[in-house]
């Protein structure tokens, strides 16, 4: 970690210009090799730890059915941040770039939760990352139903619509 | 950005040792200015828009119930990579840093869905969001009930446990 790092997070308040430097903890190993959208279902990625982790890092992951995984789409070069036809369907309403999940987003981060199938010491194997290989990740959490939303999920018609092939 | 965000982007892959550049696209503004666990959900909270990040960007968003919110745990210092009881508790189990959602970890990354309750031009009120005030938000994202896991979730005891009183 840079200095840079440490000073950041030692302010009470990170001034909104300032710079959070974050590393990689592990990346995605898979075979899509480029951006294509939809059939993620059919994908099945392996989750390596980075090499000055250590394996302990994931005790006890296994008594977990599914983890969140947030990423960086490090492939993307352009970022939106006023709004856009979700995948570019002029059928679809123009929204904003936090109203959709699109990768071209500020701070390029994705955030998916997937079926854990099984670790293998410092290696997880799941299913559902929407993810191309390579990538880097930047957490691994487990999912807790209690934070899952109690609610029924209000969301607009085009994101069904979109979500029918992903 | 700095020069070297847009570097590490267009690498085919980014090598783990490198650092990944971040900045905030909005913060966060609440009536709990220090770390405490629990409860939570008495809490409201505001998400405040980054000064130079269009309004637009929020368009739509009020169509969605759910949004899930990626933030940066500024306070924190101490980063375990190993495993250590969650909560400091010696009656659960010692597990992996990544097999709990405790804020010391890599990167300090938090990641949690909250309740959309209204919009107003370049803030979003939001409740059951566990982050304190000043906490610098990474990413805005709509939840779209499709990637809410189909299948029953699987998660030890310890974490029903501690989510009792959160």
């Amino acid at each position: 970690m840079s200095p840079a790092f440490f000073i950041n997070r030692r302010k009470e308040n990170i001034k909104m210009s300032e710079l959070i430097e974050l590393k990689a903890v592990a990346h995605v190993k898979n075979e899509r090799p480029e951006i294509v959208d939809g059939n993620w279902d059919t994908i099945t990625s392996e989750i390596l730890l980075r090499d000055d982790l250590p394996a302990e890092s994931l005790r006890g992951i296994e008594e977990f059915s599914h983890l969140e995984i947030i990423f960086f789409f490090h492939r993307t070069e352009k970022t939106i941040t006023g709004s856009a036809h979700p995948r570019g369907n002029p059928l679809w309403p123009e929204v904003g770039i936090f109203a959709q999940r699109k990768k071209n987003r500020p701070n390029h981060l994705g955030a998916t939760i997937v079926r854990l199938i099984r670790v293998e010491n410092r290696k997880l194997i799941v299913s559902g990352l929407d993810a191309i290989n390579g990538t880097p990740v930047l957490d691994i959490k487990p999912v807790f139903s209690e934070f899952l939303p109690a609610e029924a999920i209000r969301q607009p018609a085009w994101s069904h619509e979109l979500m029918k092939d992903y």
